[in-house]
Formats: C-alpha cells, structure tokens, sequence
C-alpha cells in the first residue's frame, strides 16, 4: 500500500492507494476515530454499488460500525440539488447525526454529490472518498464538492475536504477500455502541469497503464494524487495556484457542453483541450514548438483523440466557453505550458486567437 | 448607529444598527470593499420586498454597483433546495461570479435561504445580512445558514460569515405587534443565558419595546447581538458553548413541530420553552425557585405566553423532542438555568422528568 498526504494543516489527510484496500475500510475507519456509535451512510450508484457496496459495508460492519446505504443514478444526471435531498432522507432515516460519516463510493460524479451532502447535511459531517475509477483520482482529491444547476455545471457547492481517501486499486479492473483512457487524460495533466520525468514515464509505460498492470497503475495514481495534492496544500480555495489544475479544461469543458450526450468523456475532452493549449502556448510564443508535439504524444500514447472532429462547431464552442465560469470580467484566462511540466496562467488572451486554435485543432497534426 | 463586532480572526465582522442604514448601503458596502465590476443579488421575500427592495438598490446602484433581485414567497416554506436552485438561476442570468455580493433583505428565512445560497453559489461567494425583523436579530450572527427538509428543519446547510450586518431599525416599524412580540422573545433569551442586569432593563422597559421605541430598541438590539457575538466569538462552529443559545428551544422547537400552522410564532414556542427549562432547572434543584418566576415574568411583560395550551398533546411533544437533532445517542440534554443571566449545558435528563415538566405547563404559575 502506498501512502501520501495532503498537506493543509488541521484539515490534512491521507489517501491510501493499494489493492483490496475496500477490505480494510473498517480498520481504516477506527484508525481515523470515526465513531462508532453513530451510522455510516455510503453513497454509491448504480454500476458500482451493485459489485462493491456489499464489500464496503461488510468490512465497516465486521468493525462493529452500523451501515446505511443509498445508491444513485450512474452518471452525470445524478448531480442534482434534488438528488441532494434524496440522500438527506436516507441519512435521517438511518439516524445520521453530527458524529456520522458520509461516504462517497464511486467515482467523481458520486464523490461531488455525496461529497456536497457531507459538506452540508447538520452543516457538516465527516466525510470519506473511496474512488473506483481512475477520472476520480483528481477529484477525490482536493475537498471540491458540488451538484449541478440546469444553467452550470458544479455550481453549487462547496470545499469540504475528507477525513481520508481509500483508494482500492482491486475496483479499477472492472472499468470499461474508453474509462479507463478517460482517467489517463488526468493522470498525463498532472504530468504536464508539475512533471516533466513523470510525463516521460507515462509516455513509456502507457501500454501498461491501459492493460490496467496494477503496479504501473499505483504508480500512476500515487504521483498523480501527490501533484494534485501538493497543488491543493497552497491554495485550498482557488485563490490563484489551484487554477492550474484546470489545463485543457476551458477547452474541454466547451466541448463537452457542446458534444452530443456521450459523444467525448470528459478525459477525451480534455486530452483535445490540453492540445489546444500547447498550441495556443506555441502561437503566442510562451513556448517551444515542440511542446506541442511532446503533449500530443503522450496523449495520443494512451489512445486518446488529439484532434477535434470535424463536424463541431466552433462558434457554438466559443460560446461555450463565454459562459465558462472561469471568466471574470469577460477577460480570457488559459492554463498555458511553458514547457512540459510547468504551467502559467495567462490572462488577456485574444479571443480571435482563441477561436483560431480551435478551429486548427480540426486539421490534427500541424501546430 | 451603533456598531459591534463579532470577533472571528480573518472572519471577523461588524454589525451595523440604526435608523435609516438601508439609504447608506452603497456607503457600507464600499467601505467593505465590496468589488463592483461584479454584480450584487439582492434577496428578499414577498412581504418585504415590495417595502424595502428599491430603497436598497437605490443606495447601492447610486454608489456604482449593478444590482439584480430575487423574491421568494413569504414564510418558513420558502426554505426549500428548490428555491434555493431558483435563487441561482438568478444569480446565473444576472452575472453573478466568485467576487460578487448576495444580500439577504429580511427575517431569519430569507438570511437561512440566501445565506445558503452565498456559501454554495460558486462554492462560496461574500453574503450581507440586512435584517427586517426583530428576531432576525438572533439568527443574522453567526453565519449558521440552512434550508428544510419534508423530515428535519435547518437539516441541509452550513457556517458562512457575512461581510457585514446592516440593522435598519426603521424597517422594524412595519411589523404586525405579533411579529414584535416574538422577536423580544430572542431578545429576552440573550439576556436570560448571559445577562442579568439586561433582563432587569428588558421588564421595566418592555412598554418601550412593544411600542417600538427607537432607542430602547437599538440598546435591546445592539446588547442582545452583542450576547450573541461573544458566544459565537467562543464557539463559530457550535463544538459546545454555542448550545446555551438553544435555552428553551428544545422544547420550543418541539411545540413548534406539534403545533397547528400560525397557531404559535417560534417567539411564542421558545417563551414557553425558556419556562419549561426554569422549571426544570428548579426542579432538578439546578436553580432556586425565584428564577421561573423571574423567567416568567419577563416573558409575560412582554406579552409572551407562559403556559401551555391544554390541547397540546403531551405525548407528541415528548416524540418531536426525541427527533430532535439537537440529542445524541439518545440522552435528553438541555440547557437550564442556574440563575437570572447564568445557563449550564446539562445532560442525562430523565425523560420521565421532562415529561412531568412539560404537563405541568399547561397548569400555569404554580411551579
């Protein structure tokens, strides 16, 4: 098993990264003095609490825990302000009090809406990310929380951090191929924004990460989290660092708002976004040519799309991303490499130029 | 105008009473820095929105800020996860983003719904308390924010500070005598947990208060959120301290949760309750028998009621008690008297105890 830490003074926590980690909950559980007399609600959905919810519970259960279950809708949908509500009744129903415990059992949609039910419910209880997907290795870390609204994404919310990460590497195994690529695309921005050696790795052992080898995997997962974690221990709340994280997202999040429902994963929206970045980096001269091509690379390494098909729109993209809640001020801001490994936020960036790179990212190959 | 603060490190903030404050609102929040190329939302109710929206906005928009308004119905139903979608929708179609202001223009209600909507929106944008009633007094320190459930009240929320609260005692001469009377219930209970020379003054000076005279009512205010500061300073997240402020709310929430709709005001529940817990305090030999007494004649100078309807079912008391978040592992704690100005936390009460108390309510004076 291994070990890192999230720095953030008082608030600081584990993640716990290994295989059949899910059979050490309860241990994990009493070593974190969760207390026992008060129930434990996991929040699960549909796709994975089915095959991983009896598992959970049973260890909680052996340690002498009592333990609640609500299972939501798989996907997207799940984070809504009434889904909030849905978990609220079972958390009173189950007799959740302030000494209790919500745990997220799933991947990132289930962390966010359980996470935001903990961060809320009494105006607070404990909570406890337990990822079963590789996406989620970014967003179990970190304490952001949120549901949808119709109008925005993760507009509601909060920053609620964990009383530990359990990550369980055994539950990755049973992720379809396109999630599991999807996953990678945030394991290669950790390495673009913080590492370049770490990059060069995954370029190197890309067709282990893919066949899932768990060794490689763990390795991945621990470098990955510790990047995000040491991002997160400076700036808790977003006020300036934690943007970085958000590499390939302003292009990624348009695309997805503009992608029919289950055109692009996040992760394959991303991996387009993170190109267009380096492009834009390349043409507004903040960095070498071949950065471009080293992020291309290592993306397309781990069977992810480079380029934007061609039938987007790109007006509708630009619009999109207007609307983007990372605008202040009308002013474009983009996460913009250096080189590979290190980032800077840029402001005041040309939308012409913006919608220009775009557009080129339909040609693929040519920067 | 008088000013206090409420001491909290980096989140302190000062409160703001006196006549007419709602005309220099533009003022205030210039000197609070409150940034202006970003929108403010101004929320309140249907009652008092009508009255007080435009003076608000006048003060504001003449000092340069934009400013966009949301109504919600009047009343406790209003504390809704649904109303608090619509207030962000709101939020969205104005332009509201991470520097900008939410205003709650009201009674405890609209500060419990907005408030929540200023921690959530964006995962946390500045929140302005601009209390209108007398009871807002209490619930506008301290940032506790919350909506309802259909199974618990306040059970969804959590701890946001505002910038500032801006008391215009003018606005308080618009409310109905019942509305007075239930707000200098609070008022009472502060001086009752904190304060004995402050209740000396609140029943020879309760004619003044009924009558809304201005400056007997900016004292009351200015001592009784001043109570309200200093147990907040000592306790912001109500890990113990805070609870003396529940005095007579356990069983006031409980006559609350069994009474008719607009049979009692949460003023009218907690009178009774604060001379339940004198009671019990007296019984359990906590404190000498002069303080219900004392307890019941301050209530009752202020034209509180001080006994128990007779058709109030003992039973369900006892039971909306029990749901009562407020118990842990099922103990019955209160807070009690020990004397006039002087609460204790006490737990391990005999159910059987409160039951008795509670009967003997409705027979009135004798103790």
């Amino acid at each position: 098993m291994r070990e890192l830490t999230v720095d953030l003074g008082d608030r600081s926590y584990p993640i716990y990264i290994g295989e059949h980690l899910l059979d050490r909950f309860g241990e994990t559980a009493v070593k974190h003095a969760l207390p026992k007399k008060s129930p434990i609600l996991l929040v699960s959905d549909a796709e994975v609490g089915p095959l991983y919810l009896p598992q959970a519970s049973a260890s909680l259960e052996a340690a002498g825990y009592t333990v609640a279950t609500h299972t939501v809708e798989s996907g997207e949908q799940a984070k809504r302000l009434d889904a909030l509500g849905d978990i609220v009744t079972t958390a009173l129903e189950a007799g959740l009090d302030r000494d209790s415990t919500i745990v997220a059992l799933g991947g990132g949609v289930v962390g966010d809406l359980a996470g935001f039910a903990a961060a809320s419910y009494m105006r607070g209880v404990r909570f406890v990310q337990a990822p079963t997907t590789i996406l989620a290795h970014d967003s179990s870390v970190g304490g952001k929380v949120a549901v949808n609204h119709p109008l925005a994404k993760n507009i509601i919310g909060a920053f609620h951090q964990p009383e530990f990460v359990l990550y369980d590497t055994s539950t990755l195994r049973t992720l379809p191929p396109r999630e599991v690529r999807s996953g990678l695309a945030e394991v290669a921005k950790h390495g673009l924004i913080m590492d370049r050696a770490f990059t060069e790795w995954v370029e190197a052992n890309a067709d282990r990460l893919l066949a899932l080898d768990p060794e490689a995997l763990a390795y991945a997962l621990y470098v990955g989290c510790g990047v995000k974690a040491r991002v997160v221990s400076q700036d808790e709340r977003e006020g300036g660092l934690r943007a970085i994280l958000n590499l390939g997202h302003t292009i990624g999040h348009a695309l997805e708002a503009v992608a029919g429902y289950g055109e692009l994963t996040h992760g394959e929206a991303i991996s387009i976004g993170m190109c267009g970045s380096a492009r834009l980096a390349v043409r507004l001269g903040h960095a070498p040519e071949d950065v471009y091509a080293a992020t291309r690379r290592v993306l397309s390494r781990l069977g992810l799309p480079v380029a934007l098909p061609a039938h987007f729109d790109t007006d509708a993209i630009m619009e999109a991303m207007m609307h983007d809640k990372k605008f202040r001020g009308g002013e474009m801001v983009f996460v913009l490499p250096k080189e590979i490994g290190v980032v800077d936020i840029v402001k005041g960036i040309p939308s012409s130029l913006v919608r220009d790179v775009v557009e080129s990212l339909k040609q693929g190959e040519s920067a």
